[in-house]
């Protein structure tokens, strides 16, 4: 059973629960801005279900539910943000806002964040950026899962990156992903069915490219491209981890392993206010023409039209703008009952 | 037959070449001292070899020996460079410079070059940059050899990109990579064998995968992971073309198509300034412990150690600095011949 709420409504909820778990009201609802925008974008897995596992977490003592977040100006364009262990998506809110501030002065603006957590899914930022006429390279270390390429151990996040243009009066591109060939739970799932996989997406515990998901399972995730995904996972984990002052690497602490531990993750906001490279309807033209020679490539399959990164999440994002989106009763449950926490 | 130059008689023998060819004896310089870091790296492609081209091409009218190369600042961290149509490593040195002038002065510095050519490998902006200070992200856009993803018409380019980290008194990591899978080259290597080529490397001229080398020449160039490296490819045209003013997708002219028509190629250079983020020896300090972690990783063929991005090249640049390179007589040859032109 499913019921279906708007936009504001799950906002309101998200909030809600949030300040449930001891967060201050206006951090609640930059962290539920987030979510929820992840959510309505089709992005479920980092969407509203996960303020449950916030409060677990919360609970544990492994993030702090009322930091102290510092941002620290160190040069005209560069801010250096110190998350002081807060919800990952407030950390990356109040990176993001540093950020847009200094590329409004001086036309780039960068902010390295630290002492973070998963800040979830990467468009959400992307697009608040895009809103406001700034063009973005967002990304984030994690917690490894990936072998370095021609190795045997995980010592790599399968770190998410975001790249975006913004596009004056029409949607922006947005491309979000991480750097693995699939998530691991396409795997769980060909294990669960009991089918093969392509020798493309994992390796076994030793190394060696395998089809077999349960030997995937114990093994390691493969990056896309081989060499070049691995690359791009490590330059990844340099800017948001090395450069940030946050972990890196194996020094990630895990939040499923390690619960209790800050996780120390890092994340990087890279911004270019557009307004500085000319007027907006000069690039809203370029856009629109850039799309159109996109759109118009003959397909493959005539069913599949040809379509840029992004897409199909903004689709949605209109879609439940206009219709609402349906959340399952008990996650709707859930949230309300944190809501009546006595933090709130 | 070849004779063995060192690092210094190569780039002379270079920059007499460009200038015989018409450039100014301090364009001929900046312009050798790219291709000739590309050849000591052993992207022999992207090398001295490439200085013959530039002269059928200057020959045709295509490029302009002697560009007015403007660099306008539009916000204090971003500057726009109009290359007039100069040679390729030209226009990408003034910009490269005109991104670490800024990024001195705010931290960091972002330049867009318009009205280029193909400015030779990614990885010698990046060391210059590095060996400065500078952490950077630098790439262009090129003419289309890529399908989009679900596509059958060649629309994008291979756009190389990198991603560079310095390392204060050590070697810094260069991630620098076109989006393919893998180069034109290598396919037509196998049609001369007459061999299969994997699936994941090209499709036909109807977009469909193929194992078929010749089909593959026919067709397009598949790009790293699928919808991701499409989404790549595109992300770096859009910076590199789009948000430059240059000319982006299809629009992008062809230098061996036409070799008389102006390519406007663009290409982005954004660069931060690492001494703003802490001392030197901090950084050196996590760098070093970085490349620990990735080289300790357990190999999982006991023969191949896992390396980091750009350590291969690197290491040749060093062997080749000390011992130094063996260029080919016939291309000694010609360079002597271009050196001897009226314009020297």
């Amino acid at each position: 059973m499913t019921a279906t709420l708007t936009e504001a409504g799950l906002a309101g909820l998200a909030a809600r629960a949030l300040a449930g778990l001891g967060l201050e009201r206006r951090d609640a609802e930059d962290c539920a801005r987030i979510l929820v925008l992840g959510e309505l974008m089709g992005l479920s897995t980092h969407g509203v279900g996960r303020i449950e596992s916030y409060g677990e977490r919360l609970d544990l003592g492994g993030i702090k539910a009322r930091p102290d977040i510092r941002v620290h100006k160190v040069a005209p364009a560069i801010a250096k943000v110190d998350g002081d262990n807060g919800v990952g998506p407030l950390v990356g809110m109040r990176a993001l806002r540093a950020a847009m501030e200094l590329a409004r002065e001086t036309g780039v603006g960068i902010a390295f964040a630290r002492a973070s957590n998963h800040f979830g899914p990467v468009a959400p930022y992307s697009l608040i950026a895009a809103e406001a006429g700034f063009a973005s390279i967002i990304g984030s270390n994690a917690s490894t899962t990936i072998a370095p390429w021609g190795g045997r151990d995980a010592r790599l996040g399968n770190s998410p990156v975001g790249f975006c243009v913004p596009n004056p009066g029409g949607q922006p591109v947005i491309l979000d992903m991480a750097l693995s060939v699939v998530a691991r739970a396409k795997i769980r799932n060909a294990a669960k069915r009991g089918e093969a996989i392509p020798p493309t997406w994992a390796t076994d515990k030793d190394g060696k490219p395998t089809t077999d998901p349960n030997a995937a399972l114990g093994g390691f995730l493969l990056p896309i491209g081989g060499h070049k995904g691995y690359g791009l996972a490590l330059v990844v984990d340099l800017f948001a981890g090395l450069l940030s002052g946050a972990a890196f690497l194996t020094h990630v602490s895990s939040w499923s392993d390690n619960p209790e531990s800050p996780s120390d993750l890092g994340h990087f906001f890279f911004l270019i206010d557009c307004a500085r490279l000319g007027p907006a309807d000069r690039l809203a033209d370029r856009m629109r023409e850039f799309a159109a020679i996109i759109h118009d490539t003959p397909p493959a399959d005539p069913a599949s039209p040809v379509l840029l990164p992004g897409e199909i999440e903004l689709g949605r994002l209109e879609r439940h703008r206009r219709d609402g989106i349906a959340i399952d009763e008990a996650l709707v449950a859930k949230l309300e009952s944190l809501a009546a926490r006595q933090g709130a």
